[in-house]
């Protein structure tokens, strides 16, 4: 219900035009989410800055333009995820202002400034190169939501040395993300060596019983590092997503 | 290497009793783990009060027994989990301090001072009264771990109205844990209504399909709302100290 | 929000005791869930003598009587379900009224008239003896929604002459319910046979790799037959509810 | 058997041309299948205008053209499902009449009226835009049916107040189908808003552990909304034949 | 329809006290059930001796009893299966002419004679001593069949000189049925030393990666060997039903 | 071993050019391959005409004519199965004598008569016309063996009087195999119309949670219809040469 | 054969007493199986001192005993394993010879002297205490092959400097077996720090996505660490038999 | 830490221009993983000419010619695996000296002499053609460690006699490598053949439920013939680095 239609209905209430019972009966049936859209909208006000996302995967070229561009028109940021590089030579035509992050899958629009989310920047941990293009998704939507990030790649497990070597980088990072695939025992390594929230994403890399990352992401939720959390199969995105839910908590307080 | 020993051997250098070779040699082999080990115990000294956890599955109540009783000597709080009620028994008939929760099966012994870590509750979001002895499990850690709780019980989502009624709740908390088993899908939904970090926990409640919590926790990875991280089936424990590592961290800065 | 409350707030305005601004702010957050709480409670009134159900697994024979004895108490019959003959030896004996089917391991309490729903009856056609227990679950909960059955029972498609003798009960029924475990191939000739809704219930019943129901549930789903819909393994309880729900539609118009 | 070859049969025992024994012999081998044939060309005379099916997956463009020509020179529509874009171009460059609608990959041919079927539309629900495909299947096999469609698109569960918003479509329709892949929340929610029929579609929409929409399924399966019935993944043509049984069903009586 | 209410029709069409209409409208639903029933009863008749089998599992000692006892009193042999051994204490107290078959898990009744089928014996065939108690029940089920029986057990192929040592088996047999668990790896040096049929009995047998027979399973159907065919797991009772297809056939022709 | 050198040996025995120590030396490490390959040999050349079989899926067509190249030199005859379209086209240029059949994707040299193997054909039953692609390998495997076959196609369980109308088919051939995908339910429906050897052939035709032939393959197992056999998904060469097995063994007795 | 057998049929052949043909003949069907026994039974008698093994499961105390005691009678020594404390107690009884090692489930007797395997022990490191169960019957059995066993428990990889303070371990013993469940990562840290054999034993411990040990299973069989070999789930005593494959082989050279 | 930068320290303690408690303080942050990663140079130095390993899948040929060329330039020998032809033909064009095998889908640089490890040859069995690929990817592997092959192709289990006629292969290879897809059976018959160590690789190959290779391989891991370790499914390049790790070993004793 739009609040001036409310402020309406109550000011009739007021100068008697309208009854108490039909304002009763009107109110009874008032929409809820007509006021939840509107908290939505003052959220969104809010947080401006953060980015729209254009989930690319299953969505047409067009689709994609058409979807950016109204976004572009009304000054948001705009980050597409899963834009392979076929779809992206056609969309980057039709939106030159995007950029195309080629490992990452990623198209970024940034044409409102992104304040700084967190103090602290994030680590960004993988374990092999193969793991990349989901690291760099995660880089790419962090760096769109305005969190810092440090990266320590290709430190698999089976040359511990290579992990341990970078310690320091833990200590001045306020939240870990470790994507790995294979065996995925990076997560619980590192959720042994680190106080702070650890965030794991499981990749795709492997063949055979890595069953196409379910084996990393079993591995990652029986891990025997207390307290690692997880998130879906190469979901660089939501890695970076829940680390900015946990630094637009602290934020708030 | 012991710290008393490293200083005999610089000792043993500036002396001249000990050649510059001899040291290298020696030192070149520096258990990183006596280092690593001390720097642990620091640590664990700085969080004084916390406990000290037993996963009760799979020992005997004489192995239980004899754990908490070696923490409790060294003045430890102690946590243990998975202790079914004819284990609790026994081991609460040999260490009557400890204090047994018999829907959340943990058993505590609380004898220094826990210090409050967070400055806000979490809130304990529950799908049914089946999910409760996971939610318990949550509850009971989180309390160990000096982090308030606020319960959010029976809310499923097939009466969408008792969630809704609730919303105040997660103005007022940091972190929202949410426990549900079946088809898991409260955290899509509450992640749709927090913009704070979202701790989802599948649990084995269900049949059939429910694949024991199969059904649950591929749900809640494959959730519609962004950022929400999952723990393992059933693993209320994880889930608490998951919170712990987002509110420790955020302490820290 | 209470309707007294509601009238209260509309009075205040009406006589100036209350702003419209301050009106306006607590309106706004009107609480959703408590006017569709009220919506609730009506519709549950209009249904009067619709069954409470209590779903009797991992719940406490304490826990169950404590329940059905609220229930009992405000007048409502009661439907428990998944009640094993230990837990209902428990229960039967602290509440007498309560009457309990072995084989559909369902207890019943019926305090008020059940009106009929459905002009016709419910088929409910079953595969082998083993598929019973479901069969009667159904059965049960049918009878307690007000819908009359017609059973046909151990007609499984191995002697395709025994369903094909009892075509004439699918003249006179309004749905089908069709219960079957091993290759659950049954709902697949009845979907052949009449046009009506068919609703099919995989049962557990089988061994090696009819994986404890899934292979029946997989087949209903992939049914050559167009338009057979499936529940949950074991789920008699909800394909009743499922005729319950259509039967319940067709009357409102 | 052909009722004329019945008949004479019957006039041949009349007249004494043919003996009882003789006619016992033949007629105990009366093959049920020609009366069970007639039985169904006459039902299928009863129901005209409802369409011939062609599962296009699977078939040559050139056996789907076949098909489709036989059943087109013989008066009926067609309904042609799964046919992809590149075999759509050929079948309809054969087949000019037929109109080929993208989104939902079907091609329908619609010579003879559709009688209406149900005095209500279907509510067609749908989660995401990745759902759109199946959804529109789904309403083309309607319309097909004769059955009028109110659309309830993009109302996933991450933003629960759009499904809110759109309760009034489910007072006047008769029976809700909901689409969703990923978790398949949204059949659970409904199912909590409703009181007649819920038939829901999981789609293969989502990645990783979604496992080609299982998870979807499994959860709607798992619901904790009584009564919600499933179909196969991406199956919109099902769950709309299926609603056309309930449909039909009640204009029976 | 009873053959003799048939020959009453015909002779009121010749007498003409039916007309040749009304005898076309009530054998027009002439239910072929009562054919194919009575078919089924005279088939029945041809194999006397055969035993009616009771599937144990899940079935009481009271239903087993009861089953048994109406199936002794009309003068049939009995073969039930899955028996356990408390049951069975229980069911052969209550009918002492039952024999308990312990290994085989079988209760037989032998009252009628059972005419010899096949003019050779099967080959039995296992693998490891925990296959006995499914080739047990083989070798009851062919013996209740009238089959005779060659045992080859314990020739697993780490030890292949004791299977090539059994060749002279394969030569005077007329089908060969293989039982193993763990990989199931037997069937296929079987299928390649014998042209004739091989019928593979996957058990239950085994430990972690053996799925519980699914392993030996699929091995078996993915066996390199050609034609050999499969039966569930632990389905003893279905390899020698399915050589008893094979010899009854043979022996029609 | 060759039973020339063989002889040879025993000569220089009798003569005494050989001593009876270095005979037991020799024929001790005799090699059994020798003597199994002779009989191999022997064997083959009984069953004259009997084909070569090549496997094609996984060769090169390079491999694939080299291999036929070589039996077509040497007379046999060659059954090329699992051929695709492409391959085709470059193994038939390179020998034009082989015929190709698209549908069931086999390629056949038949230069050798090909004795007729039983007396009475072979029944080869489909549900649906995915199906056929399998019943074809099938239908080519049983020609080259020298089986006669009757089709019986199109006969799904959903229109089960199409099967009925079709009984007389079995009492006419020896053995019954039954192709069919989705939910796999016609090997049930089968196995209780026929006394003979029934083996089932499940197929990848479906979609969802037909699991590319999963489903109907553990429906196919768990049949309700005791003594069916089963084959691996889409094996219509490995059913073939089962019944083949089955009519060599009824012809060697 | 009985090599006294071939002896005399050759003095036959070679005193004219049995003809060449004859000779041949017998010789041609000479059983592979009875030359390749008494291979293996030399082959015994050269391995003096290796354990006869029992696996315990699935059989009774009764057949326990008597193949145990046939086994002691002959003067073997015997290693039983997966020998639960129940049936346990029923052997050690019948036979007081028997050592029972309870946490290892097995059952040694040792009355031949144990030859000595390996110029190195055997590296046997374990995650977690819940391991030991798998590692210890992993040392029984060791210790019953002559090979000397050097424990590393307790390391697991959120841990990771416990590991790293045994690296000398790895310096001193020529083959590391590492035991761990849950996400199983330990075999890669411990495959990148020693370069000799590694044998990974997945555990069944842990819950929910541990799968009983196919999580652990998969991540070993993935790992990162190349040239890692793997076992069945819990199964010590084949990593230990496979460490006494390596061993022997290299005291062969 | 340099060694050199560690000889300084410990000079300036000597002289007095450092104090203890300095050093201390440094020499307590010691890096571990310096050296470690020294260690690891220095190991490698010594195992001069083993290939450095790039795994080409999902490396663009981009990256792996920059990988090798470094490597080249640098002098290591290079081996890259998992190479399909099209990128091969980029990666030779840029790197002529690089051979490449077609069926091993590997590419090879050998410009330092690599030394022979082992003093017998590894034995290399396979089952089918199928497994050729896996099989030489396993052997290219074993050329490049120094390690001579001794192949034995195409001896499936279902003619047995093909794998007893090379039984003398197995006198004289240290280490036998059985590389098999389909029921895998070919390891437990290998298994119970030699005494030495038996290394299972699991192929892809078949079809239906050979389910990928996971068939093939979960009956290696069930094998009967205890102590046969087993690779990830067509991880033939893993089976030659355990081989080598095996023979590694019995060269440093």
């Amino acid at each position: 219900m739009d609040p001036r239609r409310l402020r309406d209905l109550l000011d009739g209430v007021r100068k008697g035009t309208t009854s108490v019972d039909d304002a009763v009966a009107e109110l009874k049936d008032l929409p809820y989410a007509d006021l939840g859209y509107a908290t939505v909208d003052q959220h969104r006000a809010l947080r401006q800055g953060a980015p729209e996302v254009v989930f690319g995967h299953g969505k047409t070229p067009e689709q994609i333009v058409g979807i950016a561009q109204e976004l572009a028109r009304t000054g948001h940021n705009v980050l597409v995820t899963r834009l392979d590089p076929d779809k992206a030579r056609v969309v980057c035509a039709a939106l030159p202002s995007l950029r195309y992050a080629e490992l990452a899958r990623t198209a970024t629009l940034e044409q409102a400034p992104i304040p700084a989310l967190g103090a602290h920047p994030v680590a960004l941990v993988s374990a092999g190169t193969g793991d990349l293009p989901v690291a760099e998704e995660c880089a790419e939507t962090l760096r769109m939501l305005g969190v810092a990030v440090e990266r320590v790649y290709d430190v698999g497990v089976a040359g511990i040395h290579r992990l341990l070597h970078k310690r320091d980088v833990f200590e001045r990072t306020s939240v870990v993300i470790v994507v790995a695939g294979m065996e995925g025992a990076l997560p619980s390594v590192v959720g042994g060596m680190v106080a702070g929230p650890v965030i794991a994403v499981p990749t795709s890399i492997g063949y055979g019983v890595s069953f196409g990352g379910l084996t990393a992401m079993a591995g990652m939720l029986s891990s025997c590092a207390s307290g690692v959390v997880v998130c879906n199969i190469d979901n660089g995105f939501g890695a970076a997503y829940a680390a900015g839910r946990i630094l637009r908590a602290r934020e708030r307080y």
